[in-house]
């Protein structure tokens, strides 16, 4: 049995470009618990009052699975714990897990911290043993341990041991530069095994290509709980990627860390992690990557269909993820008929609606579109292809004009808008108007569209006043192609009840924003027309 | 001693929208024997008249290093070989090595080859032994190695035999699947090596994440070649690493592979190669990715200037990388100081000027700069701020229309502009207009802006013709604002001669745009005024 500690949102927000929201964070951690993730680090209450937030809020969510976890310096030197406020904000966070680094590199506590060798133990040994009286677990994480043990093995073990003695429930081998080959992590932790008996853990980086099967090896030598990051996020080259070790573990290994069941969801935690990121979903990623079960046009396709295994080192369905054949209808179809399953709508294999809306979205996805994170658009889609809804209302017309009038200016955006209603819509609310025609304005032009696209519509459906946009991200595809790449916007939105993300592209970034913003609104319409029903 | 077996031209381009024109194909080649690589395996002449191309021009190179390798299946069953076209074509090919790949696993040969298996080993036999007549080294490439190893011991080591008797100069076991763990690879390969004389070579897949320990742990029991890919491009996952195996064997392992000397050129072949492939350069790559030795704010930035090896795991020159370090108080006044010592400019830690870069640089960054990507915007900031810079344009407004006319028609975008020279410029260029008043048009707003911008200013500066943009990323900022919340627009241009990075951030997406715009064009402008000189 191996417990997996995920640090997506300590360790991994450290990840170059990442900003997590606090709603991302949440999200985030209810989808690891949904994986059954055991542990969630997620953040330094001392370091960042945004970390702070996000311990208050995260206590209010009742996991299934996961246990909480709040990180942490050691104590600082020359004063009293009671008297540092980084260990004090650390236990209001009332986390029932605390994760504490420390120095067990002799180097680091020379150069770094600039104490003596024996104090940095006592720094250990008073932290742990501190914060054991206010929380259930207290981890140690030995920093830089395997540069340390490779330099001065005797005072890499004394750290262990000061926060073995103090009660650490579990003492956590980190290669924090990540410059460690497996067969010295292989050897290393052997060595330790022989001295500490406390359960070990290990936290690698990818410095050197080798944090899975650095993670691995430690596993096979006893590890207990392995730490690492969603999609391998993190710092430099990033952390232990955890969703190439749960695969290996649970499907080659046969060691028990996650269910089976809950194992097919990696591939969704794995997309969500990479949308909230804002970093492209890597297609080559192992296990999760859109390409990592692609097989090539032609070749051997009915090999790979009739037995897989000739081509597939797993099936791919093992993880939620699914085979790609470069054009081929079979897996297509199965997958539309599961989605719209979902939905609660019947379809079988054979119908033509089917065929069709297979074919929309191979198109749409040939521009660049993906309904990961875009639920919402996916379900019109799907529904607007089987005839299912109904035209709430029809575009006249938009512009949108956006001017800098000098260097020292700040530029503005007017937005016009005629928006008009089917004439049996008119009819049922009472309205003889049946078109609106109006303008705003704001500091840009997606702003400016988007108000006075609400203000033309909420005369028809006052409903809509409920819908707040809480999320705007822009993607462009095909970088290369300068100015004429495509954006692609995706939007979350919420009524305060529900919360639901649509998708636009176009080569136009007003285009491609005012296309997610009207899926938005008319997943809205639909949602509620079914509610009334 | 250990020889690299590139195969990046053959194994890497069936990587997801790889596509290498011949020039390309050449580029890489040159770039890849000037690092000092073994063997180039370019195509696959049967298969492709593209290919053949290749092989007639790679004829007329003389490379310093690398020998040219062409790859083939083994002779197909039941005609002589004589008259197998693939075959004869590879023979035309004249390279001085031919990788021949072939079946291993008996599964493979029941259902995809459909011969009895030993009509399979006839076959390797007798492709390696005929075309040993016809070239200096044959390799053989056995395909599923190890998946046909686990089935079937005693086949696959026969199919190892049939290659190793007909006279193979090296025989490569192929992990085609990628689904083979290091501890299998490491007890298969003792197996093999029990039994076959001739020299090992691995090739591994990433599917498991584990092609970069599966290569180096082959060569740690024996192994004399490693095939792989430059930035493990490939299908699916993508092949082994090279650029993370050749400085694990180099600088970790002290196995011979390339010299030193060559080993800093990685950096720039791997760009390169990012570059011809069309894929963004992963910036978590170890080694050579652009992260890969980035240290965080603030974050004991001393500490790794003063003894780097406290945070780096390797010296990033070594593999022809960088460090860099992202903006901090401390490292803030370093960094400008460094940063300007590069540029030409001398200044003093205590300078009146680093302060107010410093505080422009930090309040930039606070609404969303970056810098990282874009120097160019950081250079002329700097120089800005020393006065070290002439105003070369001046903006009298400019208004972009995006307008769509009704939901099936596309929207489209017109951007007027008004743009003047300063007086002594004209003066200096002989010409009496000052002033430039244009309009351009796009399917978007940036681009039509952009077209607008270059229109204008090409009148007074025809060297801006030179001036391509390649690159035009979005990133939202505080996303959860909704549709307020800011853009961050990074660019890249360039002149065919060098390449630069601008930004530009603003509520208002096409103010951001304009900003990163005008930095790429002032900079060009500044660039070359400065090699005039």
């Amino acid at each position: 049995m191996v417990y997996i500690y995920d640090t997506t949102l300590r360790d991994g927000a450290q990840g170059k470009g990442v900003s997590f929201s606090l709603e991302d964070k949440l999200r985030i951690a209810m989808a690891l618990d949904d994986l059954g993730i055991h542990y969630i680090e997620g953040g330094w209450p001392g370091s960042n009052p945004k970390d702070m937030a996000y311990f208050e809020e995260v206590k209010k969510i009742k996991f299934k699975n996961a246990k909480i976890v709040a990180f942490s310096s050691t104590k600082r030197a020359k004063i009293k714990i009671e008297d540092d406020k980084n260990i004090q904000t650390l236990i209001e966070a009332e986390t029932p897990v605390i994760t504490v680094f420390g120095k067990s590199w002799d180097l680091h506590v020379k150069e770094a911290l600039r104490i003596p060798l024996e104090e940095n133990l006592e720094l250990i040994y008073d932290t742990i043993s501190y914060l054991k009286k206010y929380t259930d677990e207290v981890f140690f994480d030995a920093e830089h341990f395997f540069d340390g043990f490779k330099d001065n093995p005797e005072y890499s073990l004394k750290a262990l041991k000061a926060a073995e003695e103090a009660g650490a429930d579990c003492i956590v081998l980190a290669d924090t530069n990540g410059g460690t080959l497996w067969y010295e992590t292989e050897k290393i932790i052997e060595k330790v095994k022989r001295e500490i008996n406390a359960p070990l853990g290990i936290h690698a980086h990818n410095d050197s290509d080798m944090a899975v099967v650095n993670s691995l090896i430690a596993v096979k030598k006893g590890a207990i709980q392995v730490q690492g990051t969603i999609n391998g996020l993190g710092e430099r080259t990033g952390n232990a990627n955890l969703c190439s070790i749960i695969p290996n573990l649970v499907l080659k290994m046969g060691i028990e860390a996650i269910s089976r069941e809950n194992l097919k969801k990696l591939y969704s935690v794995s997309r969500l992690v990479s949308e909230l990121s804002n970093r492209p979903h890597p297609d080559n990623l192992p296990f999760v990557g859109d390409s990592a079960f692609a097989h090539k046009a032609g070749v051997h396709v009915s090999a790979v269909e009739k037995n897989p295994r000739t081509y597939e080192h797993i099936n791919p369905e093992l993880v939620g993820n699914k085979r790609q054949i470069m054009v081929s209808e079979l897996s297509g179809r199965s997958n539309i008929i599961n989605k719209a399953k979902e939905l609660g709508i019947e379809l079988s294999k054979d119908s033509p609606a089917v065929k069709k809306v297979l074919e929309k979205i191979k198109y749409l996805e040939s521009q660049g579109y993906q309904f990961e994170g875009a639920e919402a658009s996916f379900e019109i889609l799907l529904k607007e292809a089987l005839g299912k809804t109904k035209k709430y209302f029809e575009l006249k017309g938009f512009r949108v004009l956006t001017e800098k009038r000098s260097e020292n200016e700040e530029a503005y955006a007017e937005a016009t808008i005629k928006v008009e209603i089917p004439e049996e819509i008119a009819e049922e609310k009472g309205l003889k108007e049946r078109v609106e025609h109006t303008a705003a304005d704001g500091r840009g032009p997606v702003e400016a569209l988007d108000k006075a696209l609400r203000k033309a519509l909420e005369k028809f459906y006052p409903n809509l006043k409920e819908v707040k946009l809480t999320d705007y991200k822009v993607r462009i595809l095909n970088e290369t192609a300068g100015t004429e790449a495509s954006p692609r916007v995706l939007i979350e939105s919420t009524d305060g009840k529900d919360k639901w993300g649509t998708v636009g592209v176009s080569p136009n970034i007003i285009e491609a924003s005012w296309l997610a913003l009207i899926d938005a609104i008319k997943y809205k319409l639909m949602k509620d027309e079914e509610k009334n029903k």
